[in-house]
């Protein structure tokens, strides 16, 4: 028997076997009424709800409605609302400018567009616009039953998730209900979630549909505790006062954690309890350990991309690597990881990392010719430099872009980083590649140091020389007070690089 | 991206992030020479192997190889290496007679024969036989490539499993590539298992492949150890020496690890570590119980069917019911469980469990006016009466047929069955309708009583009128030595039955 895999496959279960079990705690501090605490009955009676108000206002199936908003119950009602009745949820990133989320509207063509109160879109404009909360709430239809998706698909398109896009305008990634729904168990599984974990949602929801987590955990009957602005002490005190076991997000999440409860009174809730699953950039081994000894946290680490659902690697401590010393264990745990089941992955002559999984969205939203370069033959291309190591180990070197190439030897930026993060005096550290006229490249390390530590550029290349081959030391250290990221706490290297590649004709030597 | 979810998927990752785990342990004592102790480097070698000896014997894809053999390694490299290249695995039931085994292999079309050498199945023949052992240790081509699969395609037919039939020719259940992986991961899911467990195989592994376990364990880098023949004090010795934390198997397979228990010298292994997945049949709450309290395993209970891959439900003690009474959360333990991730259940009218889901099979083999039916309105007729409860939980009252309807009234001689196995004198129970001039049905109890315990005929029916309806209660009791069952653990009720209607025209009344 051959029966679609849709997202509605999740919330059928939630509804029918954890009716009275929390489904979601929305955030407390907000410009919009919160969402009172439902169970997963009445968080599927709010979903419907929501589909009946879309009918009365006349959308179709295919449809596409955007999301602005920060993390909310609402947002996480749409994700399972808008796509379980063949329309196509629009996520869209709350930082961006007014003209990039007009951008995004108008290129995926959405009819309804929905926003945050706390959000000055000024005139961006859709067929219907709503603020969330008591104009949406309004919207909602409690008294009648959403009309059902006529021939569900597991090939439809589901979610178009925009991808940040470093250099050109954002791409629509495509994904089916398939790809989200493979995705989600697979994740589940690899991350062992049930029915005793409780989620806090710390990670951007619209980035890659917070990761596929809304769909997995509500088929497990996990509750779902909702944080709208990462904080570590509200992370601290949201685990405690939830009991929460399960939580997603970018290595600066773990840092403003580790950075909060230096100051946090009396013993770390959830020691030997929570697992954190690290994912968006690389993560220093220096934070793992740190994650691991200071908060008692279990470290786990994924590594995707917005294309790719996105769980493509997992990593979590082998068996026999129990007994290594705590540096050497971060270590490893700080590569990608292993390919989830249904993952496959090979190196490209060029050391490009190359995918093929059914997480591999179906293509870019109205981009034939992105969509053709990025699969072609039949391979996803990440973009990411890596290597696979004798463990089935994927370990990522590098943006491949981000790769400096100095004197004609390649140095990995992270490499370099991990170095630097080693030294107790560094809170950040991002490492570029700047012109030079004899090596074509040199290295140049963008610091944040820590609060109240005192180094030099000399104690600091030389901390890396006695580390690291001569030519992977950096040639200069400047001190920042702050490194720019993505709100997925990507470190933008072309932004960092710009200044000092401005009037040249290419970002690389 | 689309990928066809095919079995490979399992053996692709544990052959390369699991390379040095061991992936078999082979059963010691069995009349082939054991395979050596193999990791998943050496498993995948074999599986090769396998294949290679497949193409030099000029088997094409789409062909049928039929396998009659106890577990053992050997079948468990065959459940990969036949469908992995794109040929069709029928795995036989070893304890059928002959001209069963005789009907299977030429209603399937096997061209390939493969017999464990203890196993004298008579002129039984095939253009292809071979004994396991020596003979396919010779066909095996270690040195060179098998041909890989063409077009792999995730709805071609992986394995035929023949249902143990209770009334007719035994039916070829058709499982897809699809079904098997949709039921491994989600069973994997469910179960948690991951690359710390060690599995057991007590379960015979011709039963709906071994409900997929060979699959989602090898996905994630589990160690199998393989057992023979079920025996409670070898179950126990092999938890021991393997650090077992997980095992499959029907209700008689905890009664014979639960009297072994008895007479084990020492703490008993694996307290606290293991955890039993039970299905077959259900469960009494008493084995329930005493697998927690005297061996301090976790007890799981799954619902299927050989036509559903198996994996309908699964039940584990919800987070809410820690604080029950024992005898309670056995209780609860006993219901067939939660509909799985991706299961949807409705009860019909008549009160049948009818299931949609992907791990329904696409058919029987040869048999298009028995699919027809099994699949009647696109839900898979299961045959068992059943419910579903507030906590979504379905209950299995009977095998259909086997309600006893006496005076008008429905009785589950499950209900009876348990209430007699609450009675400490009774090791095992069998309970069926019986003809009655009056009231159609009168309810008979056989009884097989507990080492050196004595009870009357009036006693356990007095036991019974304590704790259930009168009507419920047996009217009479006959004492048996032993309670035939299938290999798979289920009692043959309408075996019970025959010799009480013969000569009349139905089996009930």
């Amino acid at each position: 028997m051959h029966v679609p895999l849709t997202v509605s496959d999740f919330l059928y279960r939630a509804e029918r076997v954890f009716a009275d079990t929390t489904a979601v705690v929305d955030e407390p501090n907000q410009p919009a009424p919160p969402v009172p605490a439902t169970t997963y009955a009445g968080f599927g009676d709010r979903v419907r709800a929501w589909q009946a108000g879309f009918d009365a206002l006349g959308l179709g199936e295919g449809e596409r409605v955007a999301v602005v908003s920060h993390n909310s119950a609402r947002l996480l009602e749409l994700l399972h609302a808008v796509p379980g009745t063949g329309r196509i949820c629009v996520p869209v990133n709350f930082r961006l400018r007014p003209e990039e989320i007009a951008y995004i509207v108008e290129h995926s063509g959405a009819s309804t567009l929905l926003v945050d109160p706390e959000l000055d879109l000024g005139d961006v404009t859709a067929p219907h616009r709503f603020t969330l909360g008591e104009e949406t709430e309004a919207l909602m239809r409690f008294d009648t039953e959403p009309r059902p998706w006529r021939e569900p698909d597991e090939d439809a398109t589901a979610t178009i998730n925009y991808t940040s896009g470093t250099t050109a305008r954002p791409k629509g990634v495509r994904m089916t209900h398939r790809n989200i729904w493979l995705n989600a168990v697979t994740f589940a599984l690899h991350a062992r979630a049930w029915e005793r974990d409780v989620y806090l949602h710390v990670l951007p929801m619209f980035h890659c549909n917070g990761w596929g987590m809304p769909f997995g955990l509500a088929g497990l009957g996990v509750p779902q505790v909702v944080l709208r602005k990462v904080d570590g002490a509200e992370i601290l005190t949201r685990v405690r006062d939830h009991g929460v076991t399960l939580v997603c997000g970018a290595p600066a999440v773990w840092n403003a954690v580790l950075d909060a409860a230096r100051s946090w009174d009396g013993e770390i809730p959830g020691r030997d309890r929570v697992r954190v699953i690290c994912a968006g950039a690389p993560p220093p081994s220096r934070t793992i350990a740190r994650v691991g000894e200071e908060l008692g946290w279990e470290f786990l680490q994924l590594y995707g991309l917005t294309e790719t659902s996105p769980m493509l690697t997992f990593n979590r401590t082998r068996p026999g690597d129990d007994g290594l010393a705590p540096e050497e264990r971060a270590r490893k745990l700080s590569r990608a990881g292993a390919p989830a089941v249904g993952v496959r992955l090979r190196i490209s002559g060029t050391g490009e990392v190359m995918a093929r999984s059914n997480v591999v969205m179906d293509g870019y939203w109205e981009d034939p010719g992105a969509t053709a370069e990025a699969l072609e033959d039949g391979w996803f291309h990440t973009g990411d430099g890596g290597s696979l190591d004798d463990e089935g180990h994927l370990t990522i070197s590098d943006r491949k872009k981000d790769v400096i190439i100095t004197g004609g030897e390649n140095v990995s930026s992270i490499e370099v980083e991990d170095a630097l993060f080693s030294h107790p005096a560094v809170a950040e550290a991002a490492v570029i590649g700047v012109p030079h006229d004899r090596w074509g490249e040199t290295i140049k390390a963008l610091v944040v140091p820590a609060d109240g530590a005192e180094v030099t550029e000399a104690e600091l290349i030389a901390h890396c020389k006695a580390r690291l081959a001569g030519y992977k030391a950096p040639t200069s250290v400047e001190f920042r007070d702050a490194i720019p990221r993505t709100a997925t706490g990507k470190v933008q290297k072309f932004k960092l690089r710009q200044p000092y590649w401005a009037g040249l004709e290419r970002g690389v030597n």
